[in-house]
Parts: structure tokens; C-alpha cells; sequence
């Protein structure tokens, strides 16, 4: 048996009921640290939890899936997923692997970064179009299709999350996002990341230090607001309820 | 002190550790049963979880909300909401005049049918474009704009979530949908909702009944998964990764 559970925004404390009685039952509970990151005490509250051992589960361990898998085969394994449990398609991967093998699945949802930051700002979450990934850039790696993606939703008025990559357990900045952004306008200059251009800040959403600040793209990024994981709306048009909303939700930056 | 508190999809069971502390110090419960529909068992189970009265909170006392606020001014007032705390706009309102009257308003996040349905799927919820509601029809109220939301997705390669409309604590079935569907395809014409069009269905995402399943638009009609609440995804092109998890994760119609 293998649960894939998502833990929510809070660490330990968002755990659902039924999941922290299914994580009782466990034999082995491996804790997901390669496509987001939770609060500092996790490891150490899952392991007072559950009584027992907590494994770390990286890249290799996630992607190679074999150990899992052959450990669920005959103990009740589960594998711990910060925010939903099924957002990045490696978690689907390892549940088709593990169906494959005959081990049954069991999948427990949870808060997601991409609900919670949408709503929590008052923006509309019916006026977002795609969610858009920020790669970390390389010399030879400049993707500037994602500005585009970000082009084609403002061009049809929809709203873009743009989530922040992570890597070796740190997620990027606001400021190294929006000066990359800059820089794919220098090469596509059709007006989307411009100085006046209000965006939108989302840090450490759910924790105790959350915070959601709001501003012009220059003004946030010289603010550069402090802590991690971060993600940032480029609205389209924000209508006036909407407008409302994030003036009384958010903090402003000037 | 106002806490607005997302119970997730599948009744008391998916209410978080820190969800079920907050809710047993409340004065005062209210299930909200006005934007969405929970486990038929869950009044008595927050009940008992609660060891008292929970009041039930419909259109009328969300949307007037002075009796919520006037309360929540000196005791600790939760107001229960199935799915995501905020994903209806309603509630942001309500936060926002719980704030203007000097009411500290706690936020708590919890799984939505919007990540849980699109990420057990198996298609990439990157590739979504606008969410799009389908409300009940009458005489008068034909809203083909519903249809135009879709087409817009459609065109720029974005799938699309359509959330069914709820009334008198029913949710629209599929067969109602994917037939207004049709009747706005006999209007606008666009080779958008035909008979082999791959539509995918969601019914009770997260409960014990929960089905997914998918096929050609009038094999899914015709079958009428029964059940509530239900959702429909209109898929734009799926990849070969998202077939192999949808043919994994769903169960085809023929």
C-alpha cells in the first residue's frame, strides 16, 4: 500500500485527521523535499508524530521510484508531499509506476500554493489563465517562452501565477524573477514587464510569516521582499471588486 | 475573531490538526451551505466533533453578513466552508467587511476540487486556462458567453475546468451540462462540443465514492455518471504523457 499525502502549507499543523491516522499506520514515511519546501520544523514534528524514523526523499529516490515501490509491496508506505499531494506530475509518475507494480494507491489531497495564494489575494481565480513556471537561467538556458505564456494569457485578460523554481532546497526571489522577466522583455519587447506594471508578491503563504505584498514591478523588486517559497501574480485587468480585495488584503509597496 | 476555515472535500475527516484545535475553542459554528455540498454525514460529525450547535449559514445570512460579523466582535466565531476557505467570492467579501468592522479574521486553507480534481487526472495543471462555471438555464438565461470562455481556451491549447452550478443544495449532473453544451454549439457553431470530443468527468473528488471517468462527449452523456458534486474538464490537446496517466488514473467510457 502506498499513500501519496499532501501536507498543506503548514507543515505538521495541516495535516488532515484522516491522514494523520493513516500516517499512525504506517510502516515507513518518506518526506518529499524535491519539488517544494515546508517549515523548518517539519522533520522533526512528522518524526514526534509518527513515532519513528522519518526518510528523506529527493530527486533520485522520487525519480527512480524502485525503493519505494518495492517497499510498498508488502508495508503500508507513505510518502509525504508538501502542499497537494499530486501537483507535480513526478507524483503521478511514481502512483502509475506503483499501480503498474500492483501496489495499491491511496491519494490524500491537500492545500495547494496555487488555490491558496490565488484566493488570498482577492483576485478571481476564474480569470487565471495558465500557471507559468520560473526556471533558474543558465548561460546557455534562457527560456523565454515563459514570458511568453505569460503574454498570452494577458493578451486574452487572464491573470498569471508564476511559480518560482526550486533548487538544492531554496526557491528563487522575487527580485531574480522580475529581473529575468525584465530581461526577456529587452528581447521580446512587446510591453508586458514594464516599470509601472502592478504585480503581485506571495511569501511563505499559510505559515506564520506570510505575507502578500502589492505594488509596481520597480517598487517591488527594490523592496525585494524577504523569505521563501515565493510566487508572483502579473495581473491582466483587475476589475474594481478585485481592486478592492487586494487593498484591503494586501500590503502596498511604494 | 472571525476564523474562515476551508473543510476540504471529504467532511470532518479533512479538516486539518490546527483546524480541528481552532474549531473545539469556537463559540460559535457555521456550516456554510450555500456555494457547496459536503458529505451528507458531515453536520452530525462536526457536531459531535464540536460538542454543540452548528448553525447552518445559506445565501442569505453569508451575503447580508451582519449577523456573522456582529457576533464575531467578542466571541470566536468559525465559519466552515467545503473546499478552500476563499475559493468563492462571497467569503472574500465577507472577510473584507469582518476587517472594516475591527474584526480580526484568521484564514484557514484546505484542498479544493479545483487542484484535487485536475491533479488526479493526470493532466498538467499548467495547461488549464480559465475555470469556467456553468450556471442553471432558464427561459430568459442563456448565457453563451460559457461557451466562448471554453473556445478561447480551446484555441490557445489551455484545457478547461467546468465547475456545475449548485441550487437548493443540488449540483447540476452531467448530462444537464454537456447538453447546454450542445445547445450552445447549435448557436455559435464552432466545432467545439461534438459527438467524439474527449470530455473527462469528476464526481464526489475525495470522498469515498469518488469516479473519475472519461471517453467521447456522447458516450459520457449517455452513460450520466450519477452522483454529486460533479465538474467537467474539456481537454485542449493531451500529450502523450497526460494519456498515459489519464487511460491509468480514469476509467474510459465506451
Amino acid at each position: 500500500m502506498l499513500n501519496i499525502m499532501g501536507l498543506g502549507l503548514r507543515g505538521t499543523k495541516s495535516l488532515t485527521l484522516e491522514e494523520a491516522d493513516a500516517l499512525k499506520e504506517s510502516d515507513l514515511v518518506y518526506f518529499e523535499i524535491y519539488t517544494s519546501i515546508s517549515p523548518g520544523n517539519t522533520v522533526d514534528s512528522l518524526s514526534s508524530l509518527t513515532g519513528g524514523m522519518i526518510r528523506l526523499a529527493d530527486r533520485n529516490l522520487i525519480e527512480t521510484d524502485s525503493e519505494i515501490i518495492n517497499e510498498a509491496k508488502n508495508k503500508i508506505v507513505t510518502l509525504l508531499v508538501t502542499g497537494d499531494a499530486l501537483s507535480a506530475t513526478t507524483h503521478n509518475e511514481l502512483r502509475m509506476e506503483a499501480q503498474k507494480a500492483g501496489v495499491e494507491v491511496r491519494i490524500f489531497e491537500n492545500a495547494s500554493i496555487i488555490t491558496a495564494f490565488i484566493s488570498k489575494t482577492g483576485l478571481f481565480n476564474y480569470k487565471f489563465g495558465n500557471i507559468v513556471s520560473m526556471p533558474f537561467i543558465y548561460e546557455n538556458f534562457f527560456p523565454v517562452s515563459v514570458y511568453d505564456r505569460i503574454y498570452i494569457n494577458y493578451s486574452n485578460n487572464m491573470h498569471t501565477l508564476l511559480l518560482l523554481d526550486l533548487k538544492d532546497g531554496k526557491t528563487m526571489g522575487i527580485q531574480d524573477a522580475l529581473g529575468i522577466l525584465k530581461r526577456m522583455e529587452d528581447s521580446r519587447k512587446k510591453g508586458l514587464i514594464e516599470p509601472e506594471r502592478i504585480v503581485i508578491a506571495g511569501i511563505a503563504i499559510g505559515s506564520e510569516n506570510e505575507s502578500i505584498i502589492y505594488g509596481n514591478l520597480d517598487k517591488v523588486m527594490e523592496y525585494n521582499p524577504p523569505g521563501s517559497p515565493a510566487s508572483i501574480i502579473i495581473p491582466a485587468t483587475i476589475n474594481d471588486n478585485e481592486r478592492e480585495f487586494l487593498e484591503a488584503f494586501a500590503r502596498k509597496i511604494n
